[in-house]
């Protein structure tokens, strides 16, 4: 959590320079009609349909994946297509998520459905969905087919947790502990895969895949508690979000839930605000402020902490290539520094 | 295409009893959160969630591929995963499809986005799609993987085949090659798939799965031929859809695509009439009538009737199991055949 851990770590560019090209080929496989919005999507093309060399995202999870097979001691290439399939289920996740939260900014531009509408939007999800499947199977091999269940796995759990979250928009009552089953769903499954695909690619054992997909799991639970910390809190310049955007679509994000938790008039007034349909961008302020009071920022500040803590300990339960550990290990303290 | 084939082949109530359990079995597994729109949307539910016994479909995807096992002299049971995966797949394709061309009804009753929003009809239908592709790499042999990939190859060329169809919406310069690649595709592909997997996880060589998969392919051709005659000039009250909405929401469907590659008076008519954003009922029944003197419903019969002929002829280029391949034939006669 501190400001040490700022400079971006070396992994992500090489992970960049060795996916990025693969991840192309494979989108090239793509049908024309899918091309512009994927390419508009990654960051390769403008809205007008002009080469661009914008932000296509950290590359955080090749790079998990890319170390997660060096961690066992093979080539990082081994890594390639798990790294590729895990980068086109996250991007099929944030092009349904966007239409499903009706979220009209993602990395500083409008989303893909905002500028090519919905039907655009779900049919590039669905071909980034089964190109990533099909990366895994097309070529049979005993890692390949390992690594294909493990990667379904973490879709269907991403798929369950989206699921999940959008029901709890209209519930007030959700728990500390579902809106934790949620997270490690939504968002730790998919880390946890990329942390752990490399390992299966290489034919690591099952106990070291086990700690490795731990780490990523913990990790992505440390990291949506950094994240909604600053969905609530953070400057807009900085996410590329609008402000308090969670908070607006009625999300129960765990600052929220743990709020609501407690008891008091402080958490009394924050679910009185929240019971209403739309609210003011005052009543946002005011409700992120109770969100406070109450306790709430504290709480994810502490778990995200912990979290971190524990993906770094379940690294040191088996013995790793020790370059490959200290970086997974900076990717780490990475995602979840950001300033408070 | 006569009046002869309109009992119900018995193949099709024998895979509704076989496929059945399993699918639900399947569907069980899915996260609470998404199995209410499940169950509405496959018939085991009504609006309120209180069991039903509706209508769920033909179940004839999942009877040809409970037939392509059978035609290669392999049990029927050999075929369930694949039938299961294969009907989770087209109905992943329904609720999608639905949402992105805006269709209120299906089956005679409101689709799932019009009942419980866009958002659970697109995670609700990625959550299917995921379970079909599990359904088929978690129990790993040379058959499933290779049924797997067949899989994944179908599901990919029918969301290309979405995507085509969708950007047809904005075009009147369709040729009928493109339209007949995209129902290849978006239609074909799936029922390709459906008519070979069995025969695939019975361990058939490539020339016969190649036939069952030809057969499948001009099946699917045959079968929107048809079902696009039908979705301009049928009866409501059949097709459960309302009167003209191809056309209405500027469907390039063949009979369209072939009427506008005439020349003469009514096609310019029949162009401009499709210039126009938003056409009332009652220009929609004038373009349809334009479309008809065209020609363009008789060369789409021609086309269903040539496809139907096609299929059957791949049906008797490899030495099939007798009783299974009639039963392949009986389908193909049945869901071909309707009133015009």
């Amino acid at each position: 959590m501190s400001g040490a851990a700022r400079t971006v770590p070396p992994a992500l560019r090489r992970a960049r320079d060795v996916v990025g090209p693969a991840l192309r080929d494979a989108l090239d496989g793509l049908a024309p009609e899918v091309r512009r919005v994927v390419g508009y999507h990654f960051g390769f093309l403008d809205a007008d349909g002009r080469p661009s060399s914008g932000d296509g995202g950290k590359s955080v999870r090749p790079a998990l994946a890319l170390l997660s097979a060096e961690a066992v001691r093979s080539p990082g290439q081994v890594a390639v297509p798990g790294a590729v399939a895990v980068e086109l289920i996250h991007n099929f996740s944030l092009l349904h998520d966007d239409v499903m939260d009706h979220d009209l900014e993602r990395r500083h531009r409008p989303t893909a459905w905002a500028l090519f509408g919905v039907g655009q939007a779900i049919v590039t999800g669905d071909a980034l969905m089964v190109l990533a499947q099909e990366l895994l199977t097309e070529h049979s091999s005993p890692e390949r087919s390992r690594a294909s269940r493990a990667l379904g796995r973490a879709t269907a759990a991403m798929i369950a947790g989206q699921a999940e979250d959008l029901s709890f928009e209209s519930r007030l009552d959700v728990s500390v502990e579902e809106c934790s089953r949620m997270i490690a769903n939504k968002t730790g499954a998919l880390l946890s895969c990329a942390a752990s695909i490399g390992a299966i690619l290489g034919g690591a054992d099952e106990v070291t895949v086990g700690a490795l997909a731990d780490f990523g799991l913990h990790l992505g639970l440390a990291f949506q508690a950094v994240d909604d910390i600053l969905g609530m809190w953070g400057h807009p310049e900085v996410t590329g979000k609008p402000v308090a955007s969670d908070l607006r679509a009625h999300k129960k994000t765990l600052p929220v839930v743990a709020a609501l938790a407690t008891s008091g008039s402080d958490r009394d007034r924050l679910f009185e605000l929240l019971s209403d349909g739309a609210m003011s961008e005052e009543k946002l302020a005011l409700a992120a402020r109770l969100v406070e009071r109450c306790g709430g920022r504290a709480r994810t500040q502490t778990e995200a902490e912990h979290k971190l803590a524990e993906a770094l300990d379940a690294l040191g339960r088996v013995p790793l290539e020790p370059s490959a550990r200290g970086e997974l290990q900076e990717i780490a303290e990475f995602v979840t520094a950001r300033d408070f």
